[in-house]
């Protein structure tokens, strides 16, 4: 069933890459099938993050975007992610709505999504999902999530590049990007710059971004203004996202990028099955008890001792199998 | 210089205290060693959880609590975690300042803090100040939290008592509760229950808590109104935390939640310890460069594969030492 969703995203079917992406997000049987069958067809779409505080018109600004990126002959994906509802399945993202105008534009897929499980889950399975849309032959991938610190955070980094929006006078908002943001972001936009004070918010944008020192070859993050209802200055915002994609790419860092990627994914993986290897033996009792004894009521081993003697039973037994 | 620091701590002294959270928060030289020493005297204290959105009086209300259960002859520590800003150091909390008039009394403890590193780094490193505080004796250990996802849930999770602090008329608060908190709050507190429509926010409180079946001997959490700044209603609360203490011991529950959390601090352990191991080995190349190429490059292997791959490496060569 997997194969045959497969082969069908391959020849373009949009119900089958709907139902690849469901399939990866939840988990559900056959979605490490179908990633692994993924693999060899990704890493081809460029990959930008899009942050920000709600409010700013993130949602308006992808899909602005998105438009232009479409003039410009390239296919786009997008995933919209809520992180900040850890329970629920359901994205609760009322104003994808506006994102409808695009939904009979062949070349555009567009998908929102809750959170799954951890937060090192809503990152995986993101990632997950813009694998299926890379592998769908979309040319770039729009990932939209809303301003929620850590899990924004790596979110973001799966990026190849990252836009921060921000939106005059917020000026709350540009503190908290400073505390944390104002390091990942390769490009910041000013959206809702016809109102009264976009110039000193850009401002005050360009005066923090001074303060981080950079090399004479280093990207320099350009801020851009913009009206994303009326489209105004999103082409310019279009180009800077093309011309971050070349600079990567001329300085070998796209594939730097790409490694750490695959890297952090291989980590999780490997983690995971280490932790269900643990909890096994730690339910099942046997040896393991006697430690859980010591660490928990007599206190006679401590967490770290007793992390060494498990990893010492899992490497003896090769029960990481 | 630990053991000295931990000598000083266990004869009472608050700088010694100060120092030892200092040094597992930020995970400096030595943090390791006092973390195994302070474990055997940890376990005793009960960690109390205290989450809601901004605004909703945390703060006051976790100084009003420590009132209460002081006037019990009960010691407290207090750790307020502000895990919004991922990046800077120093935590962003300024309503700290009311709990001033705290700082006099020897037998209360504050600590604020921000984040550090990752997300399970805030969880850890939360865990890890408790236990220096538990260790020094404080019966009572409040975690404060900021609502902000997942974080949050982390750190509540620690807690053997969770409390939820909302107010009056928070309409979207209660429904962010309703998305992710509702099922692991043991408390729920409508704080500034002095404004109109406080009865009504209780009320919309108990209707979604009667949505969520339990069983006949399972704790029933309850609803309870406050206003911290006067104090109104925190003496119930404080009798609602050490009720919700009896019948986790008398349940077995307090041993249940105590062995779930030393499970995943050793879990955390392990994997940060595969974690620095697999990054080494593929940045030392070897054996693995061929790997990381035919996951990057060729791609033919996907990262599923390449993880099984990299363990079986790490098993055959014991290179998790």
């Amino acid at each position: 069933m997997v194969e045959e969703l497969f082969r069908k995203l391959m020849s373009g079917d949009r119900r089958a890459a709907a139902r690849l992406i469901s399939l990866v997000e939840n988990d559900e049987p056959g979605a490490v099938e179908a990633i692994r069958m993924l693999h060899r067809h990704t890493g081809r779409a460029h990959v930008v993050g899009i942050t920000g505080p709600p409010g700013a018109g993130k949602s308006t600004l992808v899909t602005a975007l998105t438009r232009e990126l479409r003039s410009r002959d390239l296919t786009v994906g997008i995933v919209a992610v809520d992180p900040t509802s850890p329970f629920t399945g359901g994205a609760l993202l009322g104003d994808r709505v506006r994102m409808q105008e695009l939904a009979t534009d062949k070349g555009v897929f567009i998908r929102s999504m809750g959170s799954r499980g951890s937060l090192g889950g809503v990152a995986r399975a993101t990632n997950d999902v813009v694998n299926v849309l890379d592998a769908f032959g979309k040319d770039m991938v729009l990932v939209e999530t809303v301003g929620a610190g850590q899990v924004e955070v790596d979110i973001v980094r799966l990026a190849h590049t990252s836009v921060v929006v921000t939106m005059p006078g917020a000026g709350d908002e540009i503190q908290a990007i400073k505390a944390g943001i104002l390091e990942i972001g390769d490009i910041f936009v000013v959206n809702k710059a016809d109102r009264e004070e976009s110039a000193r918010t850009a401002l005050e944008l360009s005066l923090m971004l001074e303060l981080s020192p950079r090399g004479p070859e280093e990207w320099c993050p350009p801020i851009i203004k913009t009206v994303a209802v009326s489209g105004e200055g999103v082409g310019e915002l279009a180009e800077a996202v093309l011309r971050h994609q070349d600079y990567l790419r001329e300085h070998g860092l796209r594939e730097r990028k790409e490694k750490e990627r695959l890297t952090a994914e291989m980590l999780e993986i490997i983690n995971q099955k280490v932790s269900v290897a643990v909890r096994r033996l730690i339910r099942e009792g046997g040896p393991l008890q006697d430690l859980m004894h010591k660490v928990l009521e007599t206190r006679e081993i401590d967490p770290h001792t007793g992390a060494d003697l498990i990893m010492q039973r899992l490497l003896e037994n090769g029960e990481l199998r």
